[in-house]
């Protein structure tokens, strides 16, 4: 049966070591599937792999209709990310221990890949946040998130005071160490640290999360993920804003944070059977026995 | 102007002192705004009040087109369950302090009703819980909720270990103190303390909280509220539901909680101008200075 | 090397599937170590095994001059309140995975035990709490607790209203589904799962930590062991109050709990080289890897 | 009857409007009261206060048997830090908002103060934490705090890792926004903030905060306060290391921040009748009502 993809994107975290022949290997079987393959550019430059066409990461997304991830989550959030508007499909083959998105070991990708590539898989859709800093009026930067905007302090500084709107609505004025706007993916990164709930992907919302909030009764709150959440710095030094790993540092009183729902998502495959839930289970240790003993 | 409303229901928390007299200006009032008045019997016999029809609290959904709750969240929670099906619209006048949903005062109640009665004001839908106990495949047990399911050990019991499922699909085992499962209304109540974020109304979700779990990184998790939670007893002593108020103690292993969406929605109505956030602030002491003084 | 100890009292959890075997072992090797013997009476009535002499387990620490629990960590819990007059050392034998206070495995107990029994061992000390329920002034229930004190609501009861004393100071009125006050030891039980802190065994301070407190700045307070804190039951249905497992329920209004520490310690010994920070580090998995992965 | 008190320093928050005025009312009062009086000299330089004695801060405390800081908690810490050396009672008149340390209003300080100077007060002491910053095997950095030490990333950084030791025993490697050792005083600060308990001031205690750990498990751990607690910079870019207000940053890989207890404590002089819970339950809001309702 031949597959139901025509061309792949191939991008490994290079700076792992084995990456090379570990790619090598995914490549060649893609071929062996059908598959044209096309290498992304850093990724064949800087593990020195030949013989496969390659491209700047940005173009892949207009040459290819899959996308195939080696290494671990961040890798997998890095190409959501450079390929949000190709509307591309994307598989995460995990280089270490199993991600909460990338959900395919090494032993097991010929096994696990081949009937994904006829088409039998489970398609997920995750959305992403998009926004920028803006400041007297214009945009001073722009980016994508996958995972969280966060906006907070600098290290030396004393708290950062935020204005924060949602929908043209004034929401409340925080008094913290930041402030992180997760999405579901995100939900379970940055924000579950700082004390937020994990949001399940199918619930079209956000979660806003203070970072050590100085009023004890500022909880997190989820937010529908259609209004426009827009957080002014009304205080604090070497204030900075970070769109997943993208940041823009030295913001200033009355820059305002804008954040919304982008009008792309990134589309992860995921093998037959694939469950959500089994990976929360899985990465956060529930059941795994040998938590505290409440009690003798 | 004439009133949008023809006929209105008034119900009052009658163990409150000086509620006859209250209950009794409000009446007047809203007849001198044109609209037929008729009390909850449990109201009118226990505060004494005549001279105005009166019906039990079930039947008031299908004579009216208004109800009015007269008291505190608690007073109109009662009334927004007694009458979900009837699908009528609900106002609530607060005695002591606002609460979350009853926004208007005492003092302020006639300039506030008069121009919401001529059809000035800005209706707000809740999603409601039902569900109830499954024993050997039948239900035992049914009720509403406006704010959460409780599942619960005993008091001098230890820990009860539930399975978790939604939609079919396995969740978690959580063993803990119990779980509450938290519609947007109820997430500022007894979730919240338990230590569950805040979600707002027009997120259509659920907010499972489990109380103390046993597993540290058992944290609470926001789910769809389109699929049903089915949370089976697997141990515990004097394990109880509890559905707002309504209890069912002595759950026995193997018992199963259900809860779904309510095929029916509160319907509130606040003066014009009200906003959700502005009542999160007020309730929660949101930048009312005087919290922990993070650094001198 | 001869024994430092002369007679060793065993004590087995007998519930546990293999116990009479492995309690025979220890028992033989006890003897071949130069000790006497004694069986703890429940145990070697529920396990069958003969050929020792027992007692009724408060009277062992009048003869013994070292105990042996082997179970889990509450066997060794009761076994410590058992005894706690008697102030014999106590060693604990994992029979499942390692606990927080019993650290020697089956695999190893020979190897572990030898040097001890020679004196070469770590001492550990920790405190207990004593108390009790007193109405109309006088006490009408009476425990010790290694772990924690518990005063709790019902499970189909609203939360419970708390006055609470500490050294004859008034410190805070208290709503919430309860209130543990917990031992260093306890500090890893039910306290952390209701979001209490870790308390080192060397500080000497209870930790008081409300269950689900309505007012979200009700935070867990580290309180000095050395003053007597007073819980009263101002309101509230079903109220209980537990000692470690010991409870007393339908507790009344005005009905106080007292609890201070107790004039006796529980005395672990250990194998040398056994680090309290070790035990933290495994039960809770620090470190473990697998944790929410903050960002990409 | 004479006063206790021979030579009192004065400080003031010179930079809050009305400072100069308020300060030359109290200072006079001190006169009249038979103390010589000199004041801090920067507050006399910035508030333009002629007429009294004046000399720098840090030889305040070799002339003077009693300090009167005038503002909020922030100055009265910033005294006590330093005076730290001099051994001398502090006395804190609060200018705002009553604080956690200042508890004597504007409004009724002369009443507050007569008594006091007479003798009649309650002493209580608060200690201190001292360390500093060790890079290849010298000290680059030394302070005080009173409050807290932090360390902590850069805001547009990641995650900082650090090794901690108490006493020479390896507690954790924690990987984390930064890390909290805060003292009884601090532990109402921003410590409580990161999720941090109380620590009653009679707790000879420290509490160890990570703020937003990775590991979920890695909650807050209260340690005797005679260890010292070494914390090694395993990885992170831009960290640095504050002593309440003083912070080093650029830290670099294997720098150690160094915490011990210092040999002085803070002297706090409170008017007769005053309550460390009461100040809590005040600045906490609690019982103040308003606070989320659990249930109708």
């Amino acid at each position: 049966m031949p597959s139901t993809f025509r061309h792949a994107a191939l991008v490994g975290k290079y700076q792992a070591s084995g990456m090379r022949h570990l790619l090598e290997d995914i490549a060649h079987f893609l071929v062996r599937q059908g598959l044209e393959v096309t290498l992304d550019e850093d990724t064949a430059l800087n593990t020195g792999i030949t013989g496969f066409a390659s491209l700047p990461a940005h173009r892949l997304g207009s040459e290819c209709d899959l996308a195939v991830a080696v290494g671990g989550d961040g890798t997998m959030l890095g190409l959501a990310r450079t390929l949000a508007r190709a509307n591309i499909p994307l598989i995460g083959i995990n280089q270490g221990r199993l991600g909460f998105i990338t959900d395919i070991t090494l032993h097991e990708h010929e096994a696990a890949l081949a009937p994904m590539l006829r088409g039998d898989y489970e398609e997920e859709r995750r959305t992403m946040l998009e926004g920028g800093v803006w400041r007297d009026g214009a945009p001073i930067f722009e980016a994508f998130a996958l995972n969280d905007v966060v906006v907070s302090r600098g290290a030396s500084a004393s708290m950062v005071e935020l204005k924060v709107d949602i929908g043209g609505q004034f929401v409340s004025n925080i008094r913290a160490d930041g402030l992180i706007v997760a999405s579901p993916t995100g939900s379970t990164a940055y924000s579950l640290s700082a004390g937020g709930p994990i949001l399940h992907p199918a619930v079209a919302s956000w979660v806003m999360v203070p970072i050590a909030p100085h009023d004890l009764s500022n909880r997190p709150i989820v937010l529908p993920d259609s209004g426009e959440i827009r957080v002014e710095i009304v205080s604090g030094r070497e204030v900075s804003a970070s769109f997943d790993m993208h940041s823009l540092a030295s913001l200033l009183k009355a820059d305002t944070v804008v954040v919304r729902r982008a009008p792309y998502q990134a589309r992860f495959l995921h093998p037959r059977g694939w469950s959500y839930f089994a990976t929360l289970r899985r990465k956060l240790h529930w059941n795994a026995g040998g938590a505290p003993a409440p009690g003798p």
